[in-house]
């Protein structure tokens, strides 16, 4: 038995509209109840996770009802060490082929690559109406003009409070704090019921953009009956409240004064137009100019000075070019690299390869994030070279200069709280992240059978009575390299790996098809296995085997030159391992004369 | 002025053994004081670091006073990411070779791979008598049997407390905890003064192997004048104190119980028989066989036992092939992989490739181990894949089940305390905790001119008047990668890591040399670019415009091998750049008929 089964449906079934119209006896029961009495059993609502399930990155989900489908958010991962050369990872879009004329739309929640990074390739191959928040629109619109693609998108600009109608859904939009303004989490009703979906959220009261998360909104909802909470897992290990970005402001504020005359570096995610507002907000206290260097972070300022996003004071923002015209105390230099990323401004910085800026004892450098799972190295090397050069460096947990901009478990409870949803699906999260969320919607007292913990691929059937998992559908990753799409897959990437480890040894021959004798070689080329020429020795080895393989295999009855081939790869290779204790690949060429 | 000035040398010099005798009114005078008197100015003590100064790892340092030099520890480092295929790192021994003729002995102060990994490939080029205790003694043994080197080893045993000369060096040794028994600090002593060497330690007052650190010992020649203290930085950054081993024996105690009638898995450091021993206690006291899975941990487990550190009751330990003999809630399985790494035994267990155990929803897994940086993902994607198979895990800061083998802040400044030295240098840590540890000594009143923050290579003197920068000594990084030491070098790690990103496209034409016809050929092989099969045009074009570039080449002036080679290698990768953004390694091979 379900919540709204107890309000009794048939009194109030078909009068849904009427409460707008005034109060009646009925209004209350009115909002928790939908066109059940019409038609029963109702028709399920269907949700296709194809990214952000088991990973963190590449958010993608399809809701279904009846006829109409759309998708939510369509993002990038960034690839993991094990996926040599590969620029970024998308999702495998094939199930929005099968289903294309049924998409009504795609809805973006907010600007995070992990939420638009996504966008231009399923533009490239769909036209699709997108619907966003204007930020989230003017960061899609730079990637889709990059793409050349910008002329022919249809993008819907919608602000929280909104509502739209895709097919037989009706959505609207809900203010939601995040680490980048313009973040919506949507309410999706349906005849069978209401579905929260949170996308990424904290709980600011005091944001630095002015209005807290709409609670009251989640609240009615949550009065008139949730069938279904969709909630952010990033942060849902860790306990307590996250802190106010305004907590940040105020480090920054007594770190500005504690740098004296010393010149001010402050690194932070490109994305973050609030860390930005108040490094700017502080320089001007202080009397400094501040400069941008990083292309995303400049792109970042432009786009959000553009929309009106960031408050610049008139004549604060320098040029990097122009930051020899100003004394240490009055700069703030505000770069990229917080993640110690490779090519970053502030890795060129801290390795004496940037251009425009050099580090020196008098410089006071704050790196304003927390490392990233996997990136802990990076940043720690770049602290390493900064300190070598004399630099003073506040990083990690040395003062509040970063907050998250997910919720932790005390906001994801109180959400649960006044949402009050019958079932609960954990998304955005690794499995430990689902499952530890999984666990606190069981300490709000969510029983265990309304809870499902999906995975990248998961189908299922929500109606009033029970989630159903259906069959899988098509999902998986799509990685980008340079201009390819999904021309890099698996036996490209192990060829990759097995180059990386060991390196490559051709043999190469030409031989006369008909005599059999070798004309031309063998030849013996490496690379990436040994230095050529301290290993001599080896390498004629290699080639006096070489050639013993090739007459003897010549000589015998299989002499085709696939078997040439397979026994060169198998008796260098085993003369390789026996001697050096390696497993370089072998690649034996064979031409005929 | 030093503390010796004051103590007035003319008036106790050359009674510096008398105090044995008796007490007289110059004793204490006498202790700290050192044959000044005989010649002044006096020799200073040098010091080389050749590893485990802006790293963490390949620990190695030697000290030098006239003719007479002693190695303190040979580690080995583990390969960072961007080392491809490497598979350790040793010191560069250079230095070594040039001064063996002066070179007493090798110290080691305890057994983890960081102060004795590097000891075979030393013994391999080098006949030095090696100093240790017992169990450092044990595990270095068994590396040399590994390499054949163990009988022409020379291992001389010594415990705490015991001195030895090596040349005009006095040393003694000095029990301190850590997370391996029977790790030593060693006092210097020479007549130009005292250096204390603490290696890895920490302060453990309830240690599980009984006795606590010596502060006594410490304390002693903090009272009789210490010139230079070389101390742990590992934990410099952290705050507090680390917690004692024991703590982690009672979370075990705890947890075990709340695992109820599951079956136990804990993972941890192979080497940690302190740890081991712990889990074997609380087992027994629950009436669960222990089985040991890992090769490196069955090693310790074996070594630990024979040489007596590790105290286990009779028929405890079963071999894992038995553990189907007994029941979920009999058993506890020890493991490697608590970093995560890739071949360990605790990553098969979760990925289902483990050929003796198989995880399932009535396992309770738990991870004594915190992740070292740069291991964060590894050990974030065990949990995740154990999780999936219903497990219940234990991981990072859920429970006391870790605790740091290293000094936090409030030990490392006990120790400056007790121990009062006029110089002072961090040892052992990357730049940023060389630094923090170099700000706890000025905090504990060591004068900024007495710290020395040295680098890899850094040649020091030191005498009671100053530190002396020397010019630095030859040093560097030994890839070891198979049975291969120091062949792969800058050019081979380069060619891998370009194979890893974009893969190889391999050009092989035979060419008649007298009319420069292409009798064979051009043929195109890719390894790690494209999928071949899905991309046959491109490959085609490569074709074409190979042959054209060696027909214009051929028929231009400069028709030499190497002019053909350029010109191919430049016109195709400046079509697969324009084709694919992507920049594989282009290998033209010209065979001459």
């Amino acid at each position: 038995m379900t919540k709204n089964d107890l309000t009794g449906d048939k009194i109030t079934g078909g009068k849904r509209n009427s409460s707008k119209n005034g109060y009646t006896v009925y209004r209350k029961v009115n909002k928790k109840t939908h066109s059940k009495a019409v038609k029963k059993p109702q028709e399920s609502i269907k949700i296709s996770f194809l990214g952000g399930m088991n990973e963190i990155g590449k958010n993608m989900m399809v809701y279904e009802y009846k006829n109409d489908m759309f998708i939510v958010d369509c993002g990038l991962a960034f690839p993991g060490t094990e996926l040599l050369g590969v620029d970024s990872v998308i999702p495998d879009f094939t199930y929005i082929e099968k289903n294309i004329s049924k998409i009504k739309g795609l809805i973006v929640t907010h600007g995070h690559e992990d939420h638009i990074g996504g966008v231009p390739y399923l533009l490239k191959k769909f036209r699709i109406p997108i619907y966003s928040t204007k930020l989230t629109l003017g960061l899609i619109s730079g990637k889709l003009e990059e793409h050349g693609l910008l002329k022919k998108a249809k993008l819907i600009e919608i602000a929280p409070n909104d509502k739209i109608s895709l097919g037989e859904f009706n959505i609207e939009f809900i203010h939601v704090n995040h680490s980048i303004p313009d973040a919506i989490a949507l309410a999706v009703s349906t005849p069978t019921g209401v579905i929260i979906h949170t996308g990424d959220f904290k709980i600011d009261t005091t944001p630095v953009d002015g209005d807290m998360i709409d609670l009251a909104k989640f609240a009615e909802y949550g009065t008139n009956g949730v069938l279904a909470l969709l909630q952010d897992s990033t942060n849902a290990e860790r306990p307590g409240y996250t802190m106010s970005e305004k907590t940040v402001g105020e480090s920054f504020a007594n770190l500005f004064r504690k740098a004296g005359k010393r010149r001010i570096v402050v690194a932070t995610f490109a994305s973050n137009i609030h860390r930005v507002q108040q490094i700017i907000d502080v320089a001007k206290q202080l009397k400094r100019k501040v400069a941008v260097v990083g292309r995303s972070l400049e792109n970042l300022v432009q786009v959000g000075e553009d929309l009106g996003y960031l408050n610049v004071p008139k004549n604060i923002l320098i040029s990097i070019d122009n930051i020899k015209d100003y004394t240490d105390d009055k700069l703030v230099i505000i770069t990229t690299g917080s993640q110690g990323e490779p090519m970053s401004a502030l890795t060129k910085i801290a390795n004496g390869d940037h251009r425009k800026v050099m580090a020196t004892p008098n410089d006071y450098v704050i790196i304003s994030a927390t490392p990233i799972p996997g990136n802990e190295k990076m940043v720690g090397n770049v602290v390493n070279e900064l300190m070598k050069r004399g630099v003073e460096v506040i990083y990690e947990n040395m003062y509040e200069v970063h907050v998250s901009g997910h919720a932790c478990q005390e906001e994801l409870k109180l959400m649960m709280g006044i949402i009050k949803p019958k079932f609960f699906i954990p998304i955005h999260g690794e499995q430990k992240h689902l499952q530890r969320h999984a666990m606190l919607a069981q300490a709000m007292g969510i029983s265990k059978k309304n809870i499902y913990v999906a995975d990248i691929g998961s189908h299922i059937a929500i109606n009033e009575k029970e989630i159903k998992t259906l069959e899988d559908v098509e999902s998986g990753e799509v990685y980008v390299d340079g201009i390819g799409v999904g021309d890099v897959g698996n036996i490209v990437l192990n060829d990759r790996k097995h180059l990386s480890a060991d390196g490559i040894i051709i043999i190469v021959a030409t031989i006369d098809s008909i005599s059999g004798d070798i004309v031309c070689g063998p030849d013996i080329v490496s690379r990436g296995f040994v230095h050529v020429r301290e290993s001599e020795e080896l390498i004629n080895s290699t080639r006096d085997l070489a050639r013993n393989v090739i007459y003897d295999t010549y000589k015998s009855k299989n002499h085709d030159w696939n078997t040439i081939k397979t026994n060169l790869r198998d008796e260098v290779s085993r003369m390789m391992y026996e001697r050096t204790k390696r497993r370089p690949m072998i690649l034996p060429i064979i031409m005929e004369l």
